[in-house]
Order: C-alpha cells, then structure tokens, then sequence
C-alpha cells in the first residue's frame, strides 16, 4: 500500500491499516518458512542486527519501530537513517512491539529484510578465513553462535549442505547476534561441493570425535572448508569421502562430544591463531 | 509411600498412587526451583545423565522408565541394575512418560536424585584441569554446554559465583547431557573466592573483550581458577580487582563478542593443550 500525494497526511485509519499489514507481515515471517522461501525476506530485530544489516547493504524493506522502547541514541538515529533512505518506517507502541518481540527486553526496532544467498559458483574460497561447512545442524541456535565466532574469527561465511535449516529462522537470527549480516550463505550439495573443491583447489577439512589426527597437528593452509559434523551421526559417509584430512579434537573422561557450537569455534580458532603465526 | 509385606503384590490402585505420586514430584522438580532447593532433589531424564549418575555414585531416589521408549539394552540394564540396588523403579506409559519430558525423542528413562553441592572450603584447587568460576551467566544453555566443555576436558567443575542460576534447572541438566554429574558445584561468595585463592594460591585469571593480553600468551600453571564473564556486562570489577591476570580472545571486524559458552571452550581447550606439553 503505497502513500498517495493526494492522500491527507493524517489518515489514520489508511495510516494503521499500513501498519497493521506491517506488523502481520513482519509475524509471518518470523513464523512460517515457507513465507520467507516464498518472498525471500525475513524479520530481524534488535540494534545490532539492525545495524549491521544497513551496514552490509541488505535491502530492509520495512523498519518497525517502537519509541517507547528505542531509547537508545543510535537506534533512533537509524530509524533517522531509513527514513531518509526511503525505507517505510511504522511507529508503533510498546504492547504492539513486544506482540512481535522475541527479547525478553525487546529495543524497540525490528526490520524485514531481503534474504542473502551467494550461488558456490560466485563464492570465492579464499574470501575470509575459510568456510565453514554444515551438513545436519538441528539446532538454531547452534548456527547462530556458529555465525558469531566465524565473524569473530574474520570467517567467509556458512556452506550449508542440504534444506534441513533455515539460516534465517528467527531463533538463527536472535542467536547471531546480527553476525548473520556479516556471513554469506551458500546452500549448495556435496556433489556440486566436490565439483568447487577440484576447480579451486581447497582443502576440506572434516571433523569427527572418531578421528585420530589431533585438529593442532594439521597446518590450515588457505582455502579451507572445515566440515563440522559433530551433532549425534556427525559427517556422512559422503562427505567424509571429500575430506582431505580428518581431525578429532581431543577428550579426556567420559566425555562423547562437545556441543558443535564449541568444537567449531575451537578448531576455528585453531584456524585463525596459525594465520598470524604463518 | 513404602511397599508393606501385607500389600497384595498386584494391588493396581495402591501402585498407581505411588507411580503418580512419583511422577508428580518428579514434575514439580523439573518446574519449580524453590522445590529443588527445599528438597534437595532434582529430576534427570535420557540414557547418559542416568548413567553418569550411576556412575559418579549419585543418591538416585527413584527411577522412571517406559519400556516402550526405553528400546536401548543399555538402557534396559540400567533400570534393572537400579532394581536390584533397591531404587524405586516406576513402569509408565509412553504417553505419561512424555508428559514429563523435554526430549523431542525420550528415549524412556529419568531418574530423582539428590543435588550434590561441594563447600569451597573442602574443594580441592588441584583437583582436574582447572575450575571455571561463573558471575553472571543468564543462560542455562550456556551453562549445560560449558559442563560438557568442561568435563571433555578433565575440568574440575564450575563455582558459582551468588544464587542466579540454578545448575540442576532441567535445561541446564538436558544441556550438559549428563556431564552435570561429573562435575563438581559450588556456590560461594567473591570474598570467600579470595580467601580460598590466598590460602592456597590459586591463579585467577579472568577474561574480558576489553583486555590487552592475548588468551594464549599466558602460561597456565595449576592451580588455575577461569573466571568467564562474557555475557553483557562482563566480570564485576570487584572480581575483575580479584584477578591475577585478564585476558583477551582477539576478533576481528566488528565481532563485540563470542557466546560465553564458545569463549569458555577456546580458553578451556588452551590450557587443556598447554598441559599436554608442559
């Protein structure tokens, strides 16, 4: 619904028919997967996802904001920002912006954006530190962290091998910390995978508590893919078949697995300390 | 509710009062804190936290288990190893069985035991790699996770820094997956921590984005004492003025922070590793 010049400028039923239409847009999305594939957008909320969506460029189609809540200078100023850049911008109360809040202290801004996918034709190997590749992630918010320490680490982005997660659910999103901005998206097969590696040269890197080279022991020579397999089955028998080399990272006691949040960021690390001492 | 030689050995009634009654504190502990503290007690539920508790020795009260669910022969020992130890074991349905879980797939096995708390005064600095000393973690995720982290690496346990989190919180205990039982709990105070780390010189280092010495240009002599405060507001300065060294996890771009439970398992892992080659 677009604002007409001859429309006067304090329609407020047109006005909160807008808005309304906003609101539920900005829900569906948060809710339902197959609107976001439909439409290729998806709801983001919280300043630093806001932040650093304007700073990466993305195209956020709507701001919802909530000046109750939106005490925070920066975040006004963002609001500011859009409204500038032309990007609508629905002012709404508090009660109104929690309804569509995940936070438990929600900040009073919330965008819809337009969804980034990178084909692996375009993806460079060598943009970053490496990629880091997902095969049977289950939870969000491990792929959530997972964004935050490949930012962290300077990381190119999150190949994801199979539809099984949507990078932009709304759990992904909260737990990236608005790092999801930062990273490319790759959603590709192993086969196409395999095909990339030869062309490139890249060096795939799979882990597994089963593994016997310590993950230190291997040198993490550019392009690498470090494949994290390591929730219940960890990598498929297809997969490890790609991989160049094989590393476990080591365990004392009883203990079967880390989290994969953890491992990964413990061989990323790994991956990131030997490129300042190389 | 005790069995008495005069009971029928198939009176129905008498035996579901005592299989619901079962069930019900075996809720009431999973929901309600205040319940936990006043008893004692804490519900654990899956294969692995049960046979962690067997086999750190915990007081298990009571066993409940599915025979349905429970498909796993490790599983179905476990119950009659249980039996013959004299612990209550109660036979529910499926249906019953996952009212009381939070599993997406129980596998038909929980258990009652009692909470086990070591006084700071009987713990042992030498004990296990090193301990983790929590402030202000929010997140029973990030708590369970670091258990695992800690336990893959031989730590000795957490001390919890005042009463903000419970560790036998069911999402704690799922998100350990049963690492809680190999690890030990304290809760203390900042000023008894001092006492402890004066009497028996201990090495606190604390950790902070905003440090200036690298994690992994400290040499991590035992005893040891990481105290993480990664979350928002990071260390209290007065735990920070407690501190013997901080130090800093590099980032790049513009990463403000990890998830504390991946900072704890990049510095656990650090010291873990220097102990190897010590």
């Amino acid at each position: 619904m677009q604002a007409h010049p001859w429309m006067p400028p304090h329609d407020h039923r047109r006005n909160s028919d807008v808005i309304n239409a906003r609101i539920r847009q900005a829900q569906r999305l948060l809710r339902d997967r197959q609107e976001r594939e439909r439409t290729g957008l998806f709801t983001l909320e919280g300043l630093r996802p806001i932040v650093q969506a304007f700073e990466h460029d993305f195209d956020i189609e709507a701001l919802i904001v909530a000046p109750e809540l939106l005490e925070n200078p920066l975040g006004r100023s963002l609001a500011r920002q859009g409204r500038r850049a032309g990007i609508p911008c629905s002012e709404v109360t508090a009660e109104r912006f929690r309804s569509l809040s995940l936070a438990e202290e929600p900040q009073g801004i919330a965008g819809v954006a337009r969804q980034r996918w990178e084909p692996l034709s375009r993806a460079s190997p060598a943009a970053g530190l490496c990629w880091v590749a997902l095969e049977t992630v289950q939870s969000s918010g491990n792929l959530g962290t997972i964004l935050r320490t490949s930012e962290a680490v300077g990381g190119a982005g999150i190949i994801l091998l199979g539809g099984a997660i949507d990078p932009y659910h709304p759990a992904v999103v909260r737990a990236s910390m608005g790092a999801l901005c930062a990273q490319r998206f790759v959603r590709t097969t192993p086969a196409a995978l395999a095909a990339w590696k030869r062309e490139h040269g890249c060096v795939l890197v799979g882990t597994s508590p089963g593994a016997t080279t310590d993950y230190r022991a291997v040198k993490y020579e550019p392009p690498v893919v470090l494949c994290m397999g390591w929730e219940r089955q960890g990598l498929s028998p297809g997969l490890r078949a790609l991989c160049d080399v094989m590393v476990r990272i080591p365990m004392v006691g009883d203990s079967n697995s880390l989290n994969l949040a953890v491992a990964t960021g413990v061989v990323l690390y790994e991956i990131f300390n030997q490129s300042y001492t190389r």
